[in-house]
């Protein structure tokens, strides 16, 4: 069976580990959000792509899931000794290695795509690691400062900021100019599944669906398309993603995140079961729906969560 | 006084330590060598500029004379798992981050020049230290391989070599098209009193000559020129000095070294005590000279060393 998911970091990292255990034999190909990418100290920094890599390759700091394990912090120290920011910015010494060998790779001409293959070589996440582009996107929050409305990078806003200001809008910036990477369309032609895992249904699946051609790729598939809902009950199942769907004007809510995505997109939603009551309305709106437990608590839940979005996949398919 | 140092790396270091001892009242101005600068993984290292500002500025790792006090080396450990080289240069994390900022700010269109005033701020070394150009300078080394005669760069030819073989030449590439840095032939011109450490007659101090202006700067200098014999004996006082003159067919000797200099650049040149009886030779070819203790087996001893050139300097101007 060949899988595609589109994912953005944590969320969608940890749902991967429980994939790859419910469907060891699955061909997956992961389509990986670029749109958190960002510059500092002159590096290229690929948040969601290496949480993802780390995640599988069993090199993540599994408390915070992100950033890697027995990490060190001196380059952090120095940098912020000589004065030099953002230090807001969590970034180790092991960590700095991949971003110093992606930037030597990527000034040296090979396209991101080409470079995630490479550290994936060390890494084998079991997965094939594809950024969504290899053209720069970079995912822009419109808030209010005391300079007025300003837009600063997704990074800014989620990491120094907190979210704890409201986001007027979210603009991927870049991505109506990017073709997706090579190999991204290719995998969803092929594929008989393709899964959206409990990410950012805005900044990470919605960033990659706004690449142009992979929601045309998605929507035109002859794969069953299933989405997990991010939001149980009323809140994220973890991060922020409220914030993000009140600035597209989305209800906090798992059957609304599925009107987001429509049934022109999704074959299958699965909702947790304290949503159970929602799984009516999303039915009518043309989704089949079932309410199951959506909290990644350990990795038998996840597994559990990715063996029934496989199983709603089947049952769509037999329709 | 306005003194001017032609610096190479871990002596020309040490021995400014005892120099802003011996007068501490005194304006010193570095002249830094450039030519071992190497990029490595992307980033630009300049191992000389980086001594002599750890070094002066209590960064630096006492016992090994290089690189920083207090060293992690997490960066280094995983670029070897993702299998990029070279393993051979020692580049722990701290240090990774002055390479880093260097990069930056290099990126952003600062000259070297700027970049390390910018790093000094930090360090606050009590020196002015300047590269002896912004251009890009590399010393290269000419060596037989097994795929016949070729260059490496010099760091290979010190670090991952140790100087074992033979070296037939050493050309300083670019230094013909080079431009002193700002700064340098002000210096050099205003200057009362020039000093060349014990630093590497050939790679260090040579390369620093190298760039036009230079050379005829400090010849046509008003100030005195001092110099300290790096060879005490028959063999360099640290490092391979014997390697790199053998290249440019001078002896290995206080008084050849002297000779390769020549009456032109030099009005005083100090040998160690061992060395008493080139003295005469020596000053026979026109360059006063004395025997004092040359090995800077402590601060003390180190400071005396710089005492007795200004010792030298004074009787030259006197004389």
């Amino acid at each position: 069976m060949r899988i595609v998911v589109l994912a953005g970091g944590i969320g969608g990292a940890r749902f991967l580990r429980g994939l790859k255990a419910a469907a060891p034999d699955a061909e997956i190909t992961v389509i990986g959000n670029t749109g958190d990418d960002i510059h500092l100290f002159g590096l290229k920094v690929c948040p969601d792509l290496d949480t993802v890599m780390y995640t599988l390759g069993g090199g993540i700091n599994e408390e915070q899931g992100w950033g890697r394990a027995g990490e060190t912090w001196s380059v952090k120290e120095e940098l912020a000794a000589y004065g030099v920011g953002p230090d807001w910015f969590g970034l180790g010494d092991r960590d700095f290695a991949t971003h110093i060998v992606r930037t030597q790779m990527i000034g040296a001409g090979y396209p991101l795509s080409a470079v995630t293959e490479a550290l994936c070589r060390r890494w084998q996440p079991g997965v094939r690691l594809i950024p969504m582009s290899d053209d720069r996107v970079e995912t822009h929050v419109l808030i209010d400062t005391d300079e007025g409305r300003r837009a600063v990078h997704f990074q800014e806003y989620w990491v120094r900021l907190r979210a704890e200001v409201p986001a007027h809008a979210v603009v991927p910036v870049g991505a109506d100019q990017a073709k997706p990477a090579p190999g991204v369309l290719e995998a969803l032609a092929d594929a008989d599944l393709v899964l959206f895992p409990p990410s950012n249904p805005v900044v990470s699946i919605g960033t990659i669906l706004a690449v142009p051609g992979i929601r045309e790729a998605v929507a035109g598939a002859e794969a069953v398309v299933i989405g997990l809902s991010p939001i149980v009950g009323d809140a994220p199942v973890r991060g922020m993603a409220d914030k993000m769907l009140a600035a597209i004007g989305v209800e906090t809510s798992a059957a609304a995140v599925a009107a987001h995505y429509g049934a022109g997109l999704l074959d299958g939603w699965l909702v947790d079961t304290v949503d159970a009551a929602s799984v009516a309305a999303v039915e009518a709106s043309g989704i089949p729906c079932r309410a199951v437990p959506l909290l990644m608590t350990d990795e038998a839940a996840t597994t559990a969560m990715a063996r029934a979005a496989l199983d709603l996949a089947e049952a769509v398919r037999e329709g």
